[in-house]
């Protein structure tokens, strides 16, 4: 009997059953394999994928988790691979380091008969993964559009920062840009900051040199939003624009919590989907519910009303 | 503070202290609206929707659930608005029995500050809900055709019945085109039985008077593939041709389990999915975990060997 029939024959048990004290008699490992905490988003994924992984074993003592973060592809394939050699893991949750570098081992584990989430950063062979669990790109363009559309007057001036070249960003930027049509709203300039700081600050210093009116900054990102104010403070301009930023970081959130003009909402793209990719793993293994799919986690608007609910003390972003 | 921020406030809560006691000290109601077990698949929606609030029920003593079924779309409307007025419900999970009639008692629920989830049919309006569950349309008219292209011959002749014509009819169909394009699969005819058992068995008796030769059957729907085995049964060619169906009734997976030569195989279209929806709001409430988005869930293919994890010998359907 190989995994794949455990698994099957688990989930009919607890189904025959209906109450969770079959599966209880049934003990399951789950592997999960991210990006090591290298920088502001990656270390929440981090924060986020531990206090899951603390939640679950709490709730569910018939699961047990091995947690890999790893500083590049090679060892994340080591890693996984680890995993079903020595700890024989029923399921898989990983985010792929890159995509190219990691079909290949995950698609053998998978032809194992564990069962394979991926998180993220989708594979480069498509059809691989039981479940894909990401954020929402034109969403997060879109709602970052929509406030701007909402807020601005005819005639306003705005910047945008963009992230790396890259589908992603141009998903973003494309839904923002037919978020704010028909507005009136001017974009006097669009430039690559790279979702990095110091890009950032170096772009909105030239930005702030060449336009003397900017209503508003779409940073696009809480990096580069970091980068952005920075120019803005040197240049003493605070009380001339608004800024927004995007995922959530947590200094941020904080001021917009506490109601600072220059940062009056976020766009959410959740390092937490790790969390949402975790649990449902989980929820696989203990209950015959549903979970292979696709799910594209909701780019939610944070204001000073709802920021609490987005704002971790704990993790580091 | 109205129920929004309680949600908030307990979320964040729960992420402060990073284990699930914080959680139990603050109680949730879910209100659960799903039409009556009138039919095979909503009878089945209706034994998973129970079984996912038993076993939610005893995993996490702060949720109560309230399920309500409706014959129509007045009385779900009057369920709902009975769900907050008496229960003050924090979620409310809803299949509505139609769109038009539903979509603005579910805003007005939405705008007092309810979590709202919708599972399988949309509401009129987009963007009303917190969270969308449904199954995958496209993927069940794929996986089926990718399994005709791959076991059948060049020059095999099949038949198939559609559904009741609506745009979930014509991706279904659309899709199983495309994964059988090429393969040089004759399509002899196509007829709508609309998902029901005597009109399938009336346009099945039609296609066997027409064609002497026919390889298999896509009936595209359980209910329709019990009335195409009874009309191949009534004509006796049982060994001249397979069927398959779709949905997962337990009748099929359990012919499928024998190793019937008549049903290899069948694909996933669950009405467990309803489970899925009502285990994903009450994670968004006893965790930190983002639960709000858009989750389709994939069409599985059952075979002899997965079927039983898909067999449910309790469900009505």
């Amino acid at each position: 009997m190989n995994r794949r029939d455990l698994f099957a024959g688990a989930a009919f048990g607890l189904a025959l059953a209906a109450t969770p004290a079959l599966a209880q008699d049934e003990s399951y490992t789950i592997g999960v394999a991210i990006p090591s905490a290298t920088h502001g988003f990656m270390g929440g994924l981090n924060y986020h994928a531990q206090a899951s992984i603390e939640r679950l074993e709490a709730t569910y003592p018939q699961l047990d988790f091995v947690l890999a973060t790893a500083g590049d592809a090679g060892k994340m394939v080591n890693d996984i691979e680890d995993m079903v050699a020595t700890r024989n893991i029923d399921a898989l949750v990983v985010l792929p380091f890159e995509s190219e570098p990691l079909t290949s081992p995950v698609q053998a584990v998978k032809e194992q008969g564990v069962w394979v989430t991926v998180v993220d950063r989708g594979l480069s062979v498509p059809g691989i993964e039981d479940l894909y669990v990401a954020g929402d790109n034109p969403g997060f363009g879109r709602v970052a559009g929509e406030y701007f559309a909402e807020t601005l007057e005819e005639g306003d001036n705005i910047v945008v920062l963009r992230g790396i070249p890259t589908t992603l960003d141009n998903e973003r930027v494309a839904a923002f840009e037919e978020a704010i049509e028909g507005s009136g709203i001017n974009v006097l300039d669009m430039q690559h900051g790279n979702w990095n700081r110091d890009d950032a600050f170096n772009v909105m210093q030239d930005f702030l040199s060449k336009y003397d009116d900017i209503d508003a900054v779409w940073a696009s990102d809480d990096d580069m939003a970091v980068g952005v104010l920075e120019a803005i403070d040197q240049a003493g301009r605070n009380e001339e624009m608004w800024v927004v930023g995007g995922a959530g970081m947590k200094e941020i959130i904080a001021r917009i919590m506490e109601g600072d003009p220059m940062l009056p909402v976020n766009v959410t793209y959740p390092p937490a989907q790790i969390a949402t990719a975790i649990e449902l793993t989980a929820l696989g293994l203990v209950s015959a519910t549903p979970v292979s799919g696709r799910f594209i986690i909701g780019s939610q608007m944070i204001t000073p009303e709802n920021a609490e609910q987005f704002y971790f003390p704990d993790s580091p972003f």
